[in-house]
């Protein structure tokens, strides 16, 4: 239950049965509805079923299509769901690339076992996606298309027919890939300029995302839905996303969809540092671009880069009222967001209780911390870098 | 967006589209597989679709059947997702019933809108499961067979195909009905005597059920697939449920399908309570059956009733310290947990850490207030007892 069991076939994307589709779907053009809709998913798709008797079963990739779930399954009650985020690059060396698959795939099976699922060797899902783009790639992504990507979302159900309140005796792993909208144009719908950032509106006490013994820190349906109706009310007074509080002292921890980091001048040292909330007590998503943010930093940013100067990297518990500290004695430099679906955005503006905290530099802009990360992981996704984080994706042989 | 808008046509059981099945299902008997199942569903179900464009549409009672989802739909991956549980009961006098459905109908539509989906008239809700149960009434709780029953289940679901993560578009409330083992029948799988009650296994302070500004008041799915982990765990021990505490000082506050009763003698007066945690703090679910109890304990057992002494109902704060304390005292009289699935049942013990709490009388039986209310709430339920909370789903006109 939840573990991997040696009776039990483990996920093995090697032996998989594929179906090809003889309907091929329009492909969406950047910008079109379509792709705004964030739905319109490409020709074929992924599925691999689990039972609590056989394990894992052959993965098959077939057309695109709804699920026929009965209405009894637990993940339309219990919610026994999980999921990810990743990326598919089109290089411009023409190559398709996944950006550290490994990552998504152990914390994909982390995140089933912490809602009672199976696991899996974290391998075996770079493997499956990779099939999937080895079919989709070419005509969703052309080779004269540098530059682009899709998302790609893996995810586990509980699929049987089980209306009791027990462990799923049965789990569907699925695997969608769909165009998707670049959240790093911050140019919004009747604005005709870029603003400077994303807006985010600071949770208050009576809404909380994660708590110490919960399930913060995996990817799970759960962490969502509760937390849309908060989300909807930001958004509805022209925020972004909501900045997660939590605790008496109202710790900053992340932004819902994405992790948040703020670069300022240590009050005492007067140093610039990098700070964003610890893994420690569970209670943030352990990003996989948060990492990679926290480690490119480390490695690279130990030096001035250009005019920027270096920072130390600071992984902590931080509070609001730091934030905002900080921002009236103009000791930030910058803050963004970092995640699959927002990339690395910046961020202009916290909105805490009647307060708004402006987190840009002292001249009103980013000072460019953001730019050059999100520069540096983009060479990586793009292939203009070698690097082991990029993970190629070979054409299909035939 | 999870309120009820005046331009959005409303729930509206009045006008509904019937399609009967030509292919009846085979009613399983009572202690069969397909009982056990909890998943053997009845001829129709009812579905109603919204949208944030028209609101409510016309209900629809159709053959069981498979949802059709889109691989993208919010329920899959944001736990966008709200359930009821509720029975219909066959009477002595041949008439089938619910159990307070208004109370369900408000609690859907809290929840409903807890996870930022719409909101409805709480009466609608009681009277499509009616609708339902003329149908499907005759045939699965047939009047020669008074006394039993089927478990009936509403839940809301973001159907849309939306992947972004947002405020859902599109909703589907559906309404299936199922036979269902009686779980009051305590005599397990493998004994040959009924035990004298649930074992509970107290919660570890790393997995926590809900926290103070959480959702653990509305009925979501969030609140049930991770807390299966810990579920499946205490099974395989042998336990019947999880007892969830909460906070450092281990508050007592429910067992995840039930709330939790004790019933013992106050230290310093020695007069007998009936305590439970409150709803205050939003950490427990505001049990139908709970309320029910509290309500007829007020009100019944103010007095002596046979041979069992008056209890005062004292909702409060309690933790498990003081349940392990009065357990040793000798203080306990009895232990139970109320709910939809569980009804009302005997707690034998519980274990927390190394400890093993007996929660039965001091002589290793329940006191029988738990049979007591049990019988009083069965005589409203199937209709020897003229009471307001037994709603009479009238016969089909035809």
């Amino acid at each position: 239950m939840g573990s991997i069991s040696p009776q039990l076939a483990e996920l093995d994307a090697s032996n998989f049965k594929v179906t090809r589709t003889t309907n091929f779907r329009d492909v969406p053009l950047p910008g079109s509805p379509e792709e705004l809709s964030h739905s319109h998913c490409t020709d074929h798709m992924v599925t691999v079923r689990w039972t609590d008797v056989n394990g894992w079963e052959t993965p098959e990739i077939k057309p695109y299509q709804n699920l026929s779930i009965a209405p009894t399954a637990s993940c339309l009650h219990y919610a026994t769901q999980c999921f990810e985020g990743m990326k598919v690059y089109r290089g411009y060396d023409g190559k398709l690339r996944l950006f550290r698959p490994d990552c998504n795939g152990e914390r994909l099976s982390n995140s089933s076992q912490r809602s009672s699922m199976p696991g899996f060797k974290p391998d075996e899902l770079k493997k499956l996606v990779g099939k999937l783009l080895q079919i989709d790639g070419p005509r969703w992504l052309p080779k004269n298309r540098p530059g682009s990507f899709l998302y790609i979302r893996p995810s586990i159900i509980g699929s049987g027919p089980h209306l009791g309140v027990q462990v799923p005796k049965e789990a569907t792993l699925f695997i969608i890939a769909v165009p998707w909208p670049d959240f790093t144009n911050t140019t919004k719908e009747g604005e005709t300029t870029p603003s400077k950032g994303l807006k985010l509106f600071a949770s208050t006490p009576d809404t909380i995302r994660a708590w110490p013994g919960g399930f913060g820190y995996a990817k799970l349906g759960a962490n969502y839905g509760p937390s849309l109706q908060a989300h909807g009310k930001a958004k509805a007074q022209g925020f972004d996303q909501i900045l997660w509080l939590f605790g008496e002292d109202r710790q900053v921890t992340e932004a819902g969809a994405s992790n948040f980091f703020i670069v300022w001048k240590n009050a005492q040292t007067g140093k610039l540092e990098l700070v964003t909330a610890p893994l420690g007590n569970q209670l943030i998503l352990p990003g996989v671009t948060r990492r990679s943010v926290l480690e490119l930093v480390s490695s690279r940013l130990s030096k001035p880069v250009g005019s920027l100067e270096p920072v130390e990297v600071v992984e902590r518990t931080f509070t609001i009222d730091e934030v905002e500290a900080a921002s009236k004695e103009g000791r930030i430099v910058e803050s963004f967001v970092s995640g699959t679906a927002y990339f690395i955005t910046p961020v202009a503006m916290i909105r805490e209780n009647d307060t708004d905290i402006s987190t840009l530099g002292p001249d009103g802009e980013p000072a460019g911390y953001a730019a050059l990360i999100k520069s540096w992981l983009g060479q990586i996704m793009y292939g203009k870098e070698a690097h082991e984080w990029g993970y190629v994706i070979e054409d299909e042989e035939n």
